[in-house]
């Protein structure tokens, strides 16, 4: 089964944008239009056509990039409005034949991404002030309404054809994956019968019924339609606290990446990032190089420097590799990190950003930027260890990689000679925060909630002793054993079950609280991946395959 | 693929306790040992053999029905010691013949009985008072260490032999799934990297290391073991709460329950309860009848009274006719919910019992058995529609079965002659939470939390039209459309899939915080009921399939 032309690309620019348009013209006011204008004949793959404005991975990658460029290129933009180009739709969600034959492991991590871009979209309000307005002038159903759940506002225009829907399960006896039965009860916290009767009505919801339930915020008639949306895209960009954004914006050149075959294998090389995949072995190994110049001293240095800024491209550059593992190396389970490079520099340009965020908007998006990668890494369905060895650099923000790891193994040398060490940076204490809220401190440390904080004091490099005794490393083989006992662990790893390891690291790496990301990611994922692989969604008689086909799906009726 | 014994019963008593033998011989110095010793031979089916004190449903069972009586029966008893009559195995958890063997939906039906069998040992624990200690003579493996991650302290023998281990993902692919993942880092706040490792080293941890990452609370060398236990037991005992509760126990008679087919179907029947089934429609019917008796005036009229009072009799009813359903009609899709009686004597019951339960352990004990009941219903997997008509009795303790349901439909008397009302009670603010830790008029009114508290004020019946506005319910079709709209909503929903219905479900039912208890069944039940499902467990050649073979499990390595 081939899921799309292989291999899977993220980098675009809104020049090729095919199914996007944004639209800039009344920036000037703050506002940017995204007008979705799915081109039918362009998905990934040539076996499905995308109707309706439904859309595929090449669409939502397009809209993770406009949303992206509009957070570091366009500070005058406070507010998005959503809408389409399409008569009577504004968007249908997930193409249903894509989904259909796609593979399942695809379809799981094609709803991971589309959850992020989601996320994303919510994180752009809640951190940069960037909010957004849904203005379905037509019809929104799944997928589509799911992209309006992520706005602040939904409107809904008063045409007498214009609904909100979420025909998941009635039509394909899936579920609306990507966020949107949470956030029903969760974001805009509809009553639980109300969303019971709602997801269950293939036609959806319109009118008066829509607002009293509170699926959107409006209804509005479609002669004011337009005008209201620009008079409220106005609002919220003039409250918005990102109107104090000062100085220009930072153009994201495409990153300058190589991907070569290599043995039974792929090396993938950035700048600041290799990963070199073993198909055989079923294992990738990432090295993050620490930075090779100095740090900015102020606002103006920053900008000069712009993307080439270690903080900026070392992440640009791990978000890519992830990405490329997730969709182009399925069989890989396991990744290994290494580092290379100085501690007290990676401190240097932790401290330097952090310095800088407090009182510059581009410093604080470079900084919600790496957020966004750590998290990305955080959700990776691939076993995770890390190896601090001679030479490595994990300090504050790349030591944030070691602690989102399943397990850290650091070499100990007794005499403390092979300078072997990491070290903590303000990057640990608060700015990069997991899903559920916590630093990776914190949530490492759930049964004594004041170590993250004694952890503050803890300044300089630390030996491999004291790492372990700050509770930073789980397993510390001296130089003699490291090589068998790093090599054995790898093994038996990779041979574990994917899926037992899928499940075991989702419930391992999120203790301690939760928050609408960790429910999306924890639960309605973990129902949506059931449903999948049952046959009643995707069996040969299965609702999702037999959509669209005369002969009604055959269930098998056992509730579980 | 016959799963038990046709149908489960869930009805035992410590006479006939095959596997299991309740100790009370130092009752008087409040200790209950609860000694396991499982009957090779006396499994549910005859084609596994429960070897190693290994478990199935009819073992669970008379656990449950052990920890019940303790609480009803046993006012003396305030700590429990559970340990194993066999030499050097404590328990090795679910029998891994039973699960490969059985249905998926019976797997996911079990794993949700036993879950629930130790979240009520923990909630005798934090409610009641009754401390629990597992006592590891001998080797704790999957649901043997489940079983005593759900106690309040874990003490492991040192004998060379004794260790704790949850071999699922290495040996059988797929997860710890009586809560052991969630239990580990949300419980005992073991550190996620530790967790990492225990679950995948199948041979387990023991001796210093088990201590030091808080698998067990102290190593205990096998000569002081059992004197050391006891002392245990005896200090929290005597700390306990519980200490206080005075006048006898309350013993559980067998309930008197019918059990017969009818038409297409079946009906069980029992004082309060009436439960018909009809297989063709794939529809159950659920009758529960009001008081008709008057309630108790005091303590002494209670204990009078005894296990015939109305709010003890028709909740075990209640609970034995969910039950009956979880497990012997699978293809039943849809509850539909009604009852029968006069409001004004279900409030007098309410407040009888809110009224002496401040006083009285058993009365407590009543209000937390109904507490535990109505969870029961919130993770029952089946659409829960109440209807409310003519001669329904929807108040209080009742009315949350309606607020538990996905939907609720009242019929509207314009005129309000027909007498069809609800009423609210002390017992929907306070006594019964979800288990997310809000009353259900709380999580049904999330966008608006003082909702709730608001209507503590609303005394009185309610007719359609307030309790439309008071948000209790759904939709009110008048009487003219009652019959045909009712008839189309529970066809339309007995024809959705089951699973889809289930994720559905179980994103809805639970919105706002989270607890322990929903992210068992809610994030670790269904990554384990998604793992149930994939080849790598239990197809052909998956590793559940194949346990004991001399072949190796094969899998498919692409990560999800």
């Amino acid at each position: 089964m081939i899921d799309v032309m292989d291999p899977v690309a993220f980098e675009t620019h809104p020049d090729r944008y095919k199914h996007w348009k944004l639209d800039l013209t009344d920036a000037s006011s703050g506002i940017a239009r995204l007008i979705m204008d799915v081109q039918e004949d362009h998905g990934l793959r040539s076996d499905y056509v995308l109707k309706q404005n439904s859309y595929d991975l090449g669409v939502d990658v397009e809209l993770a990039d406009a949303v992206q460029r509009i957070r570091f290129e366009h500070p005058e933009v406070r507010a998005i409005v959503f809408s389409s180009a399409k008569d009577r739709i504004f968007c249908s969600g997930a193409n249903i034949y894509m989904l259909g034959s796609s593979s399942h492991a695809f379809k799981v991590n094609f709803c991971k991404f589309t959850n992020e871009t989601r996320l994303y979209l919510e994180d752009a309000s809640s951190e940069s002030g960037i909010k957004s307005i849904a203005a379905l002038n037509g019809v929104a159903a799944g997928g589509g309404y799911e992209l309006a759940l992520a706005c602040d506002e939904i409107y809904l225009q008063e045409d007498g054809n214009s609904a909100v829907s979420l025909p998941e399960c009635p039509l394909l006896a899936v579920l609306p994956g990507t966020g949107g039965l949470t956030r029903l009860v969760d974001k805009r916290k509809v009553r639980r019968d109300h969303a019971d009767v709602f997801s269950t009505v293939a036609e959806g919801i319109k009118g008066k019924r829509a607002k009293e339930w509170r699926l959107v915020d409006d209804v509005i008639p479609r002669s004011k339609f337009n005008d209201t949306m620009t008079k409220r895209a106005k609002e919220l960009a003039d409250a918005s606290p990102r109107a104090k954004a000062k100085g220009p914006g930072m153009p994201l050149p495409p990153l300058a990446g190589s991907r070569d075959r290599q043995g039974a294998g792929w090396i993938i090389n950035f700048k600041y990032i290799t990963l070199k995949i073993d198909e055989k072995k079923r294992v990738a190994e990432l090295e993050v190089r620490g930075p090779d110049h100095d740090p900015p001293k102020s606002a103006d240095e920053m900008r000069k420097l712009g993307p080439s800024w270690w903080a900026v491209q070392a992440f640009r550059e791990l978000d890519a590799a992830m990405l490329d593992l997730r969709f182009n190396f399925l069989d890989v389970g396991l990744l290994v990190i290494r580092s290379k490079g100085e501690l007290e520099k990676v401190v240097a340009h932790d401290k330097a950003l952090a310095s800088l965020s407090g009182s510059d908007w581009l410093a604080k998006e470079i900084a919600l930027f790496q957020r966004r990668v750590l998290k990305r890494i955080d959700v990776t369905s691939r076993s995770l260890f890390t190896l601090i060895e001679e030479g490595s650099c994990f300090a504050g923000s790349l030591l944030e990689i070691a602690l989102a790891s399943d397990r850290v193994y650091m070499k100990d040398d007794e005499d403390n000679e092979s300078g072997i060490r990491v070290q903590l940076s303000p990057a640990n204490f608060g700015p990069l925060p997991m899903g559920n809220g916590l630093t990776r401190l914190q949530s490492r440390f759930l049964f004594e909630p004041k170590r993250a904080e004694e952890l503050r004091g803890r300044e300089g490099p630390m030996t491999t002793q004291d790492a372990v005794k700050a509770g930073i490393v789980t397993i510390a083989p001296d130089a003699i054993d490291w090589d068998d006992e790093v090599r054995v662990a790898i093994e038996e790893r990779a041979a574990m079950s994917p899926d037992a390891m899928t499940g075991m690291e989702a419930s391992l790496r999120y203790g301690g609280p939760e928050t609408l990301e960790t429910k999306i990611f924890g639960r309605l994922s973990a129902w949506q991946n059931w449903i999948f692989t049952r046959p009643n969604a995707t069996g040969a008689k299965g609702a999702l395959t037999m959509y669209g086909k005369p002969e009604r799906p055959e269930f098998d009726w056992r509730r579980a």
